[in-house]
């Protein structure tokens, strides 16, 4: 098997994603390939001194910048590293492909290039955090900002799917982002997107609150891509704020500088259990191939990490989960 | 002037309510009426050994509670603390109205009782609390799910103007919540109400993103009663867990306990800092009087800090202004 890595995209392209990518080779069982500039690869390559016997060079001239309006570089820079990885993913001659590039570019190449499962109205963006003592799938992420209610549906499937057989979260509890936990609550979609969960074989526990979601409630959490990419930054924002006040207050003196060293082995574990670097990146749900979205600061930790899952994503038979799951689904849902 | 207070909503009533509003009184010119169950109030009042000079009892049999139906509370409980708190406001026999109890029947109340300014399509719930190093307001913060353009124009204008009038923030600063910082993001819905910000007289910033909201980025942070709920329900989530997590690393030995000693002050006085009873409550924008909304599980403090707030409220003229700006709209917008 190959796992392609997208080694131009992402804030320390090529150099953090070519180490991280080699990193991985310890850990998997499949072979690397490395699309993007050869040249840069190469130097990158060299620094390393590794054993190539592994690693296949896939050269592209044009990359996608963050900038770039995603459906316009995708259709334009056919000779970029993401067109290319999602081209060779449709055409099975790899199978997976990581990118820390342009989310919305993978997203919409994922669409047009790679291509839909048969049946899935909208792939979605998988967010694995922390969410409690153990790690949550928040989903959609960011995909689909205005959704129907059998979107949401597929998309708490799919995050079932990835929760149990990827990372191994018995009958996982799958929640409803709502203003209140009683049916009813809330907006016409997610009143009707209630209806078809409590009907579905998921293991549905009905509404939970934003105050809920930091704790674990539910494992996988499912929102329109609006309210997930909220939900998302915010938690960031709120943790970034909440360590930076921290931070001031050990710094404030002698004595509270001495009380920080007193107990930081508790907080390098605690920023540890937060770390997404340590989480793998986030599958693009729905497409027909292995997709992973990189974290767009991913150093080479966080990407070795992402091809890790990448290939347990493969392996887990996921996709075919899904493919069942569109042929022998009851009834049309519209 | 005089404020009335239900006696009778919130965890903590009638006692810390009652103490709350006595308390108040040392800093306000107005006088108290409590609304509810004249014996319980009685008792309290007794307890508390009181002059009882500015201080008006208004005997209500009926409490709405917080399992109570909205709609069906207000139209049903004619004698609850809630209905005459509203009615008497209406009638102008008292000046401002303070509930700690069920929110969705406070709002229904406001607009079925008291009733809306003429012009303003659809109250908010202005969410006061600390973003950054200073105070914002998140607007609405769960009045209205579903809402049009204008009802988010309309809630920016409110909500600047009790930033600024109440608050004292100088040109508050209004930021539109969505998924990136460029025009053209988000929802059909986002993207509309971008363009009638922009050609508002407000100080309208752009969108604002998940992660800048607790930087204070905006004063004055837009959206629709569903988003406003998670954001509000989450910050205090994400913030929780947080907290629980930094007790835990204190709690481990001895020489943590030590540190946590060490950096007490600096701890209170960020505990302080994010202290929701600091910050009076939340009015309801766009009824035609000054309701407030206190915190449902709010303590003595957290009561006399909302009476505070609704004196200024009541005297700053906002209400004045929001009936201004709706009669010199330029246009009718839908």
């Amino acid at each position: 098997m190959i796992i392609a890595i997208d080694a131009m995209g992402g804030d320390h392209a090529p150099k953090e994603i070519v180490k991280g990518a080699v990193e991985a080779l310890k850990y998997i069982e499949s072979d690397i390939m490395l699309i993007g500039d050869e040249n840069k690869i190469n130097n990158e390559l060299e620094s390393m001194k590794v054993d190539l016997s592994r690693i296949i060079i896939e050269h592209t001239t044009e990359v996608i910048e963050n900038e770039d309006k995603p459906v316009v570089a995708i259709k334009r820079k056919r000779d970029s590293s993401m067109v290319r990885g999602l081209d060779l993913l449709k055409k099975r001659e790899i199978h997976g492909f990581v990118s820390a590039g342009n989310t919305g570019a993978l997203l919409a190449g994922g669409l047009l290039r790679t291509g839909r499962i048969r049946g899935i109205d909208r792939p979605a963006i998988a967010s694995v955090f922390p969410m409690g003592d153990k790690m949550g799938i928040l989903t959609d992420a960011g995909a689909n900002a205005e959704v129907k209610p059998r979107n949401l549906v597929e998309f708490a499937t799919m995050g079932a799917y990835y929760g149990e057989l990827v990372l191994g979260i018995e009958n996982p509890k799958v929640g409803l982002v709502n203003v209140g936990s009683e049916k009813g609550k809330g907006t016409t979609l997610v009143q009707e997107t209630y209806d078809l969960l409590e009907q579905s074989d998921l293991n549905f526990i009905g509404n939970i609150e934003g105050r809920d979601i930091p704790f674990g409630t539910a494992d996988i959490v499912v929102t329109d891509g609006f309210t997930g990419n909220i939900i998302l930054k915010l938690t960031e924002g709120v943790a970034k704020s909440f360590s930076n006040n921290l931070k001031a207050v050990f710094k404030k003196n002698i004595l509270s500088m001495m009380a920080g060293l007193m107990v930081k082995k508790g907080f390098d574990d605690f920023k540890k259990k937060m770390d997404y670097t340590e989480y793998g990146g986030a599958p693009l749900l729905g497409v027909n191939g292995a997709v992973v979205k990189a974290h767009g600061s991913s150093n080479a930790k966080a990407t070795m990490n992402a091809v890790l899952y990448t290939e347990k994503y493969i392996n887990s038979g996921v996709i075919e989960k899904i493919q069942n799951y569109v042929e022998n689904r009851s009834e049309e849902i519209e």
